[in-house]
């Protein structure tokens, strides 16, 4: 009888052997005999899944992105306005051990998008629909907050997008300067900052 | 009579190539072949000056970097408070062609930074001076607005910070997103945010 190999899991599989790699040495120095030697399987092997670095990083950007994307539809499930915005915040800023060694992935895609087009097509669009959810819940906390629709959201959605990309890349380069405690009391300040706003009115 | 060489002005040459084929082509695609074709010189004669293509990065980035540098102290000499905050940001936001162009060495910088000690030691020691200089600021607009002492400045140069990396990002990756227009759009709410603050007490 021949074996029955389950695919989806050594892809899976490769994937994580992958990211691993990007997070303890970054993205330059992955190679595919790494890759194979931490999934424990043949040179060969990893090939007939993905034939190249690109197509490896790609997948495990588009993993973590998944990953994160259905934290935050599980998160601000029920949630409007501003409080669904600090639930998905407290997602895409890089909280916890776990967010600080994602980062490390996202900025060797960040790199790579930076000149090469099906990665940056793929940015682009994650960034539009994470811009999309902001300006949704914006135009809810201005209806909490009795703001009048001459309150403009767009710049607020750039400095919250901005912010995002920002703290994502200390995490990165300079975690000491990104940790829970200061992007907890930044996150605050930036609610404080919409609801004063309003008082200003 | 021995040929007299220009040391200096070979090396300005060779990072000058090496930067325009990162804008180009990206680091990943750089070879020390490339810099020495585009640069006009043989091969030997960039392993003379940078023993590879990390030291070629490093030099890129900080010339440009030194350059930021000049820029701002020139055009914030005599200016306090926000005024001098936005001076700053029309510089370390990546305004016009040049901005968006040089963006694309930072996020490569950034990348290698992730993952190599001796440039996440220059990123982290970048990224307080710059943090500083935002305090210095803060601290002058505070007694400008006649806020009180009680109003932290922290968090709010923290959104500064990520701010700007995140458009220099977003320029890097996606320039529709982050055009002179959204660019100064941001900047003009970000400060008036700060002046609210103000009213708010």
């Amino acid at each position: 009888m021949p074996k029955i190999v389950d695919h989806d899991l050594r892809r899976e599989q490769i994937v994580q052997a992958m990211t691993e790699i990007i997070i303890r040495d970054g993205f330059e120095a992955v190679t595919m005999r790494e890759i194979a030697a931490e999934a424990g399987y043949a040179h060969g092997a990893i090939a007939r899944y993905f034939p190249n670095k690109r197509t490896l990083l790609m997948a495990a950007f588009q993993t973590l992105h998944q990953g994160l994307h259905e934290r935050v539809v599980n998160d601000t499930r029920g949630l409007r306005g501003l409080t669904a915005i600090e639930a998905i915040c407290r997602q895409t800023f890089p909280f916890g051990d776990a967010g600080r060694r994602e980062a490390k992935v996202v900025v060797a895609f960040w790199d790579r998008a930076s000149h090469d087009e099906e990665f940056s097509t793929i940015h682009r669009e994650n960034a539009i629909r994470w811009r999309g959810l902001f300006r949704t819940h914006l135009d809810e906390a201005k209806d909490d907050l009795g703001v009048q629709a001459d309150w403009d959201t767009a710049p607020i959605v750039d400095q919250m997008s901005t912010q995002t990309l920002g703290w994502n890349l200390l995490a990165a380069v300079a975690p000491d300067l990104a940790t829970d405690e200061i992007m907890d009391r930044a996150l605050t300040a930036m609610l404080s900052g919409i609801r004063v706003l309003r008082a200003a009115k």
